[in-house]
């Protein structure tokens, strides 16, 4: 970390800071210029806090060289990390797997159909909404613990894990058989939530907030290893822009760019990350082509009358056509 | 709302859907041209999940008229709320508060600092927050239910009513004698939560958040008010943008824009919404100007030593400056 | 297009209104409804101004059913356009092509090697910015008509048809032997720089600008179009978001989203669009992968001396395990 | 200016790279840590090109310390710039004007009425589009030389000094009688133009592009001083945000943030920054009380047939009022 120096700051000023990093047990090194002043600061500064810093009026800026997360970093920890996710299915480091399902639970009928159909072409992972965040308190809410008792069914006769949304640390007790705990995009920043979340033992999939940056879904993956828990997916499923034609930014150069920065799997969903059915399959496949650990992908029986977000599922014939392709794809890749 | 159907729907299709729009209880008016039929809706179409409607196959486009929020709506309710905030305050509907404090409640002397200066100027309400949502689990959370203990001891000396930020519904129990419970910018679509405060009968400050609209935020209070909590005041503070001098975009059109929109007070938080103390005065003064119910101000005795966000707080006497150069703008306004 | 009236307008006013729409010639369909009046309108709503008929005191709102663009749209134009760019070469509707080079051109030497390495590996057509926009009047700002002779000199040589920037439409006595002129994206809105490029015959490449919506590019090719020259090709380059690891977004759904919309090929410029030499391969692959018709890549023969965009330049070497790569992912996506 | 090394970086390559700093005549500091290395560097550095630098496979990061702009820079010219604007009127250093008009001229009548009313409530400068960057090829595009001669009869009888855009250098020779030239949001980056409107001696009003940020809004100032015409005025007229209510999003904090960073004025344009008329006087005062050197204001005879924009303009007794209400806070802002 690398302190500036406002000009006109006092020896004394200088001095006492720099008692002040090292109180810190950080190691202290003071170039001073004719104008300026660069203090550089070596240690673990993950625990200095930024904006305490900046507002100091002797400092003209800070600038992190190492970045505020630790346990989600690439430089700590050089290989992929592999996330168990039951069944004997594994995402992460040359692991690929497919999570496909509706947006919502509706049915027992619903959820069968469309676990069977996907996991015949390939689909392992089965995902389906019980808790929704909606927009509108008007709007569909979800099945709730009868969604989590609809998924547990389905999974005994497909054997899919299941994967779902939690939005509300109280309801864990009833995620005791979800494999995959999803964190939504609203979320992201619920740190109360990711807290809890830090002291299971279950996969957590952490979707990108809308307007979030990387660093930003990195802290948060952050605050759940904090708490010991380092099975972490990391999901990019679109950003808010200034586009209208697609609900959402699909922002792939976020998976080949996570790669760098973490060692944690990076999966994309292109249906909510473009809200058109007709851009999934090309999304899905440029996501592969990008790298992508995984995919989630929406797929409804009869997309027509879904209860919320039909407008981009796939039927099941279409998405068994998607992951031929995938399958094809990944091939290209891995050779 | 206005229903668009794609060219070659068939008159059965149309029908039918017809007939579904009349079983939620809404007026359908049928207007076939030659390439293209518009089906208008009348009724209570809140209820209507536009999502859903979207998702049809024979649906080119579908456009509401009314807003989907209700409670909030200034066309149903065309008065200025008030809301009553404790001590015999009122905010909304021509009153005017200024609530100031820190960022962090630290100590009993620093709060009571404050809340005499602060007091002493015209601050009348006190905020200082006691649960912190920050970026890195590594950064000071607050002091959780000390901060609280602290706050109420110093509101029995200056008798200002106190304002705080809460994360997390379980720990409501412990806001008892808050008298305006803070929702974060964070946690601006923590549905689960607004659902929990729609139940209590505090008044609820709503933060609009950093990439929201103010559709979605009119939306969060809705999410409160169809819990039968009315007592909801708005407050901008800033949006991300790609500004990087100023913290965040503080949107100052969205005071009279909200006011077009709903009958709630909104007010402005000028400290969090540039980030730099320095902006801090003339974007109060605009703030007020463009007709504000409040001011939310960071204020700190000592700025240099504050444990967070101490770059964008005033010092006493710089508050009491600003609270004088407030007051003759507000008569400007009110002339 | 629809156009909803405020409640209370009078008949009076309704009436003298579709007439002026019907002395646009246009179709009016009026469907009174108890509150609302909806009136359709069928014909050539493009040269309709929509902020003009959103200023009227009676409209309460106005909707666009058909699309403002006109010649770039795949309605009235249903195949695929495919752009003729010298040497032999096509782009769009199944015909796929590599623009490489640096971003600016500096010498001879730099050019001839860069175009017969990227050319042997299946380069085909060569870039260089002889005319370059920068954020700073201080910085290098191309080397101007002598870029222009040096990449005409190069042409003679590899026979690759080249690709370079117009900032000025004065400048375009010099681009006689440019066989793609391309827009930037700071002047994608450059109206009269686009209506001078109407009327030439050259291949033009618009890039989409840093903020640029679909629509609003796809007006920017209609300026084009509206002249006379309909061989456009159309370029994503990453948008302006509030990351900050790359320098922009790509945003690959903007191919599949432009394919539906336009018949007009669309490439992708992956060097530009993250600013990370690490990225373009993927960032590239993903792009074919999702259906781009071409690439635009930076080649440098040596990155760490070039005057400019360096960070996101490939060496010749890792262009050619690129253009191999590229050539797989196409095989996937055209079987 | 400050580079960091990357580890692993060996002595010959550092010495020589502080020879090539050297050689640009900067003085150079080097702070050798244990793990990284970090160069001060001191002089002039607005010539480096921090892309560049950013290139170079040993530098780590490059960090500016003075900013990039030079000439438009407060720290090198801390009194406020007055710029002449003709009629014996000045903006800026405490001088304070408005301008008012039309957004296009459409005729003699319409301006003179505009010119009149606007001139008798106190707004000292009229404005009026005569080259009109139009989204689409369709829309009315101004009426060119003939708009300009409108607006030199009308000042001939109002003595206003004229305000009017300029699209294209080559159409300067009309822009002889014109006071202030504007340069529109849409080619704030158009840096040839700029670089010609600095070899003039006109007042230049600079609109910040509509996704750009300050300093890049003072890099374009930048230009047409680094050409020798220092009479710039730099006006704030709304960014692109999500938020749909308003067509832009009017960043007031730009006001007193351009403040602090550049002696030059800065005016707001609430017209085209709301979209809206209902928000123009409240954004108008906000504005005021935020600092600004001057306003710009849309007034329309007629809005309701205004050829372009009318839904944002003022109907003159709507600029009567506003007149009265910003003079009222100008004088609680200079008391």
């Amino acid at each position: 970390m690398i302190a500036i120096l406002k000009p006109g700051t006092s020896e004394k000023q200088r001095d006492s800071l720099c008692d002040w990093f090292r109180s810190m047990g950080l190691e202290v090194h003071v170039s001073q210029g004719q104008f300026q002043c660069i203090i550089g600061l070596i240690g673990d500064t993950t625990k200095v806090d930024i904006n305490l810093l900046e507002s100091l009026s002797i400092i003209e800026s800070v600038k992190r060289i190492t970045e505020p997360f630790k346990n989600a970093n690439r430089k700590f920890h050089t290989q992929d990390s592999v996330v168990d996710v039951g069944g004997g299915l594994k995402i992460g480091g040359g692991h690929f797997e497919v999570i496909a399902g509706p947006c919502s639970v509706e049915s027992d009928e619903q959820m069968l159909e469309v676990g069977q159909r996907t996991k015949a072409a390939g689909g392992n992972l089965l995902r389906g909404g019980a808790f929704k965040p909606r927009t509108s308190p008007y709007d569909f809410q979800g099945l709730h613990g009868e969604g989590l008792n609809i998924l547990r069914r389905v999974k005994q006769v497909t054997g899919q894990p299941i994967v779902t949304e939690i939005m509300n640390a109280n309801d864990l007790p009833l995620f005791e058989d979800v494999d995959i705990i999803q964190v939504g995009a609203r979320n992201m920043q619920n740190f109360d939530l990711l807290k809890e979340l830090g002291r299971t033992d279950k996969a957590i999939l952490i979707k990108r907030g809308l307007a979030n940056t990387l660093k930003e879904l990195l802290m948060s993956a952050e605050y759940v290893m904090a708490g010991g828990n380092e099975k972490i997916i990391l999901c990019e499923r679109g950003i808010r822009t200034f586009e209208t034609y697609t609900r959402n930014t699909l922002d792939l150069s976020a998976i080949p760019m996570l790669h760098e920065l973490t060692h944690l799997p990076v999966i994309a969903d292109p249906s909510h990350g473009t809200g058109k059915a007709s851009l999934v399959l090309p999304m899905a496949l440029a996501a592969v082509a990008a790298g992508a650990d995984g995919l989630m992908i929406e797929v409804h029986p009869d997309p027509e009358h879904a209860l919320s977000d039909g407008a981009q599922s796939l039927r099941p014939n279409q998405f068994d056509d998607l992951m031929q392709r995938v399958r094809k794809i990944r091939e290209v890749i891995l050779a």
